[in-house]
């Protein structure tokens, strides 16, 4: 896209935000969860992330292929997995995460090693031994920049993240702000973080990873009704409108949820927003009756919503007299200015179980170069915000910046983000959030 | 397939060649390059390979892959490179090849180059730096083992082997046995590499590498013209059927040949192989009227025709008091116990110019497990018993019995080429090698 185009695109995007009311988020409750904010409290903790760390390897040809022949084109490695992207996307924000993940002592292990080693971040939790095979995406791309085919060598990352290589560090986990697990985990290591996470009400964040693997959900809380822990062990799920129906489908044991798009064609924008959230509502109450605290769902360029139950009450409101390091403290300072925290609405501090509240978020306008590594991101930049001190609002906000940022980048990853432009995606993002529902559900 | 099936199929094979004459190669001529002996002579000079070193990733789904969705699978990282297998596979046949090349300063080249230091070889004549990607071929295998669709990202080795960088290491050339240049090279590196070999009378071994590229064998001849060089630079080519028609009608500027085959299926063996060579002579015959010493053909599992031109007076005899060192003595001495050297006859001693002198090898049954490779090996085995002081018909079978290894190994070049293996096979294609033609072409 010529640049020319993308900056009438964003002076059209801003324009529009302009003439939103001045503060339509003063009926919104600025969240914070008071576990985390305890536990930033106590110093330097370190949010722990455990899943996988991939090699993508993109081939592009760059001319038409025929299948059968070699055509000529580029081949780029692409730092990847779900787990290792979110990580890294808190440490370009300032966060310094705690991973816990598996490598092979090859070629692909080494590079992804280095990459974490020159961001300063701690391999303590990174296994690696001379029987593991890195994990290794292959993708060939067409002329489009779709994905043609793609080969994954992944099964490290179920076979060596084990319950035994994850107790190991479980002095990090109960001292961290939060726990993030991706369902490439096998159901014993999603079990056992989860359990662990729970002795110190660490609060956890499970990113589905994909429709199949996201029906893991169903294991974590079968373990838990098993152990008789009445809590669901989940604060936090990130699912897409895929993921979110099959996730549904997965915990109430049926097929009753559908993704299949209403047509809406000649819909407003908000009112298919609306329409768009009210076919998801059905699925998006089975998760939070099932226990999970805060249910993102991410809608690719229609935003988000953020989701809970019973109000806001579940989360306490609150973030003085937080220790942060500097550079966690920067992000907090830019953000907090551009995105002013808001007051709760006494209808969403009701402790009334049954009522549904759920946030819409929009995506801003992007020069898309590649969609992968956004999801990670938008998980990435709220665990950072949230790490940071920020609220939920101002956080999911921040997450949805950097998503933006994700797909404007060649990698899964921007090699830098910066804190300026995303608080400022993140104000255009926080000043035109709506709430889309406050109801009962009874 | 089952190792009793190979086992018998190897009895079959060995039972046939039982039947045949006991000394069917009498009559043909132990072939040795005067040039090649006379380096050998001087003591530790090294054959030079300039050419690409490449990693070939290959993507092997492990169920029937969908396209457009990841399908889990293994991914492989091979070795490659014509020029990198060749010189691969003469390393394990005991020669130390003297290699030129490139690669980055990246994970694929960090690779490259550590196989290359652990084989104790050379590394001075590969250029690394900064702004080189190394060249890597990205495979997507379908289930069946065919590739489905495969990027090359290669253009370092056209951009970045100068005739600069040949040049710097001329003495090398200068003191070569032989010089083995692949087609991957673009035209004024070719032209400068037969530049520097011609001044020192080096045979050049060309590999034209794939039907595109071989048509670069023109621009060395019109070189050659052009500096009124009246002889052909290049002594040995090695191309399969599809690029030696290809050679041919580039040499002869037209679009005369063809290599779609004659149908043939009820022809015995021996008169299929006489009516493929007569079907593939007038495009042999244009290779050697155009100066061209050995074309070696490459037909898969039907052998190799090696042909020349004026009988094999072209050619001088001798293999005494060669300077080898230990290994190259131990590929010597196990290979010329099993396949004797013969006596030329004198036909083929004759100075007729106008006499197509050509021997079939055959194949031997192989398991077959990847077939890539195999043509490379082919020329591996063939050049380091040239250099290890074997005539051309003995090479040619080493060079057949190291193809043979390759097609049953998961790699491009076998981890290990084992001696006594290489002679047993080498000693059946050898006894089962025949004239299919000794005829004047006027």
């Amino acid at each position: 896209m010529e640049s020319s185009a993308r900056s009438r695109r964003r002076l059209d995007c801003i324009s529009r935000h302009l003439s939103v009311p001045p503060h339509p988020n003063h009926f919104l409750q600025p969240v914070l969860l008071s576990s985390v904010q305890n536990k930033l409290k106590s110093g330097d903790s370190e949010p722990v992330i455990i899943g996988g760390m991939v090699l993508d390897i993109h081939a592009i040809p760059s001319i038409p292929a025929n299948p059968g022949t070699t055509t000529p084109g580029k081949v780029n490695y692409v730092l990847g997995g779900v787990a290792r992207n979110i990580a890294d996307c808190m440490s370009k924000l300032g966060t310094k995460p705690f991973m816990i993940s598996v490598l092979g002592l090859d070629m692909a292990g080494s590079l992804l090693l280095e990459h974490w080693k020159s961001a300063e971040l701690s391999t303590e939790g990174i296994l690696r031994q001379q029987d593991i095979k890195t994990p290794v995406v292959s993708n060939i791309f067409d002329a489009s920049g779709e994905s043609a085919a793609a080969v994954a060598s992944a099964e490290a990352i179920e076979k060596f993240i084990t319950p035994n290589w994850i107790q190991q560090f479980k002095h990090n986990i109960h001292s961290a702000p939060v726990l993030m697990i991706d369902s490439n985990l096998n159901l014993p290591a999603l079990e056992a973080s989860c359990r662990i996470a729970a002795v110190s009400k660490i609060p956890v964040w499970f990113e589905p990873v994909s429709v199949v693997k996201s029906g893991r959900i169903v294991s974590i809380a079968q373990y838990v009704s098993f152990i008789s822990f009445y809590t669901c062990p989940v604060t936090f799920v990130s699912p897409n409108e895929d993921e979110l129906t099959a996730m549904a489908n997965a915990l109430s044991g049926g097929n009753l949820f559908s993704s299949s798009p209403i047509e809406s064609e000649n819909s407003s924008y908000n009112s298919s927003i609306e329409s768009l959230f009210q076919r998801l509502k059905p699925a998006i109450w089975v998760l939070l009756k099932h226990g999970i605290k805060i249910v993102v769902v991410t809608l690719g360029s229609n935003g988000v919503f953020l989701c809970s139950k019973g109000g806001l009450s579940v989360m306490r409101v609150g973030h003085e007299g937080i220790k942060r390091d500097a550079s966690s403290r920067q992000l907090y300072n830019t953000v907090a200015v551009a995105c002013p925290p808001n007051l709760i609405p006494d209808f969403a501090k009701s402790e009334n179980s049954s009522l549904l509240f759920a946030v819409h978020f929009p995506a801003l306008p992007a020069s898309v170069v590649r969609l992968t590594g956004a999801g990670d991101c938008l998980v990435g930049g709220t665990l950072s915000s949230i790490c940071a001190g920020l609220d939920l609002m101002q956080s999911v906000a921040v997450g949805i910046a950097a998503a933006k940022a994700a797909v404007e980048s060649e990698t899964n990853v921007p090699h830098v983000l910066n804190l300026a432009a995303i608080a400022d995606d993140a104000e255009l993002i926080y000043s035109a959030a709506k709430v889309v529902c406050h109801e009962s559900m009874l």
